[in-house]
């Protein structure tokens, strides 16, 4: 059997994982027996909570692919964020949501769309092939669309995805704003972190330009919470910005209820944060009103002004 | 109005042309009456003989887009194909058949699918969207379909194509076969070209990893017919390598009947078409047999052997 290997981004989050388990699946409904579900990385206590809701295992740890193995991609593409020796697998598909940053030397299916979620493209891809959503699905795919969206008030939302909701609570059987809620704040404990796995828990390696950063986002209910830790936090920031000769580290502390991101920003560049939001650190923070989408409001501009 | 330009590739093929002219009509039917086709490059005899038969304009020449430009992509993604100033439009679409060679600093709308031919993807975006497909987008996609997978002969051709082939055949209530010979034929008449419009012809800037190459491929009924003219066409590359300092240029002369190509090599890399197929030039040329397809039997095996 040649295996192949269905996965999302390192440090995975909700969507990442979900849509392992849901391509997965729609590629045993289309007839690929040999699909099968992987992360890169440990799973965080929303996905947990998902998975535990729905009483399901997480997908299996993988470490790195032999050269020629069979991948498909979801919720991300690129090779920075994936599995170790990318270079040599043979990518079958990428279904994903964010910036175009993958070379083949080789044609392949890709479904991309500039919607909020993986799962919202997903959703359509069992509507064109014909394969019924099942309770679990829909839910798995719900659960990520909530996430990625903030309950639909992130403005990386479409009206696709809010389709998507409608639709997936329906088959779910789900109250979605209040499951939802319950989901967004089960993500927000940080209790049982170290303030390393803090660090790692949604690390993005992102290069703006040629400035090399890593861009954290931590979810919580109260930025308090987390700004209580801030000279831990900086202090293993700039351990993290010596061991991987960065530039910058910008650690997002979103508030999922009120909509604002506070940021704490190290490293020789962290004055591009300033020149990017016109605005001032002061102790190596500020707060960013209406910031809560990294890849909406935070790459693009960060990247215009590197 | 904000005008969303819709064209494939330079030096363009059957398949740049129709797809450009089917995805203007699909995004009109979709609601975006601002798109329009485009081509950049001169129509060869193969597209005129389709645009003729069905009584139809050649889209307008692109010279470049303005900056921030809406930008739809059809047949093609590398930048070096693609329209000037790219990089500072805004790709909202492309749908190809071709490697990945794009990377934005946004999320976008990309439908990849390693089939034969652009439209057969284009074929199954009417359907899921429920856009009808008249007898004249018919025709334009059945077309290009037969020039891309030479009559369903070519090692690029899937089942898809296939399947698009038989479908595109009845709505437009044409023998394919009989329809498909008399337009390849068309396309391989190179009587009003001169030397260095057939090289121009359908010219593809290939890097095989850091040998910088363009591989030209010309269709014929008859080899000697084209080998009649090696002289000055040796003469024609020699000067394209000099003036875009080139390591090396490959003309593809293929035969459409029988499924071969005599490939032309010239320049300092030249012995790495010898070292990828096994061969031996003599006096620049030799004959690779069941070579038809640059994507498929040209491009992988050389950047692997580069």
């Amino acid at each position: 059997m040649v295996e192949t290997y269905v996965f999302g981004h390192k440090s995975p989050d909700s969507d990442s994982i979900t849509s392992s388990l849901v391509m997965t699946n729609l590629e045993h409904e289309l007839g690929n027996a040999d699909a099968k579900a992987y992360r890169l990385g440990n799973i965080n206590k929303e996905t947990e909570f998902i998975l535990n809701y729905l009483g399901m295992e997480a997908p299996e740890l993988l470490e790195g692919v032999e050269d020629g193995a069979d991948v498909i991609l979801v919720d991300h593409n690129s090779p920075a964020e994936s599995v170790d020796n990318l270079e040599n697998a043979n990518i079958l598909k990428v279904v994903d949501h964010h910036k175009l940053a993958l070379e083949t030397s080789y044609p392949l299916f890709l479904r991309f769309e500039p919607v909020g979620c993986t799962e919202t493209i997903l959703c359509k891809l069992y509507e064109e092939n014909g394969v019924e959503i099942t309770k679990e699905i829909a839910t798995l795919m719900l659960s990520a669309i909530i996430s990625d969206t903030l309950l639909l008030k992130s403005p990386t939302t479409t009206e696709d995805d809010k389709l998507a909701v409608a639709k997936l609570a329906e088959i779910a059987g789900i109250d979605y704003e209040e499951y939802g809620l319950e989901m967004l704040k089960a993500g927000t404990d940080l209790s049982s972190f170290s303030i390393d796995e803090i660090l790692a828990l949604d690390a993005k390696q992102i290069d703006f330009k040629d400035v090399k950063s890593i861009v954290n986002q931590v979810n919580t209910a109260d930025i308090s919470d987390v700004m209580a830790m801030k000279d831990d936090l900086e202090e293993g920031m700039s351990k993290i910005i010596e061991e991987e000769d960065l530039d910058l580290f910008m650690l997002l502390i979103t508030d999922i209820v009120n909509s604002n991101s506070q940021v704490i920003a190290l490293g020789k560049s962290a004055c591009l944060v300033e020149k990017a939001y016109g605005v001032k650190l002061e102790d190596n923070t500020v707060l960013l009103e209406g910031v809560v989408s990294r890849k909406k409001q935070v790459v693009p501009i960060m990247t215009e002004n590197a």
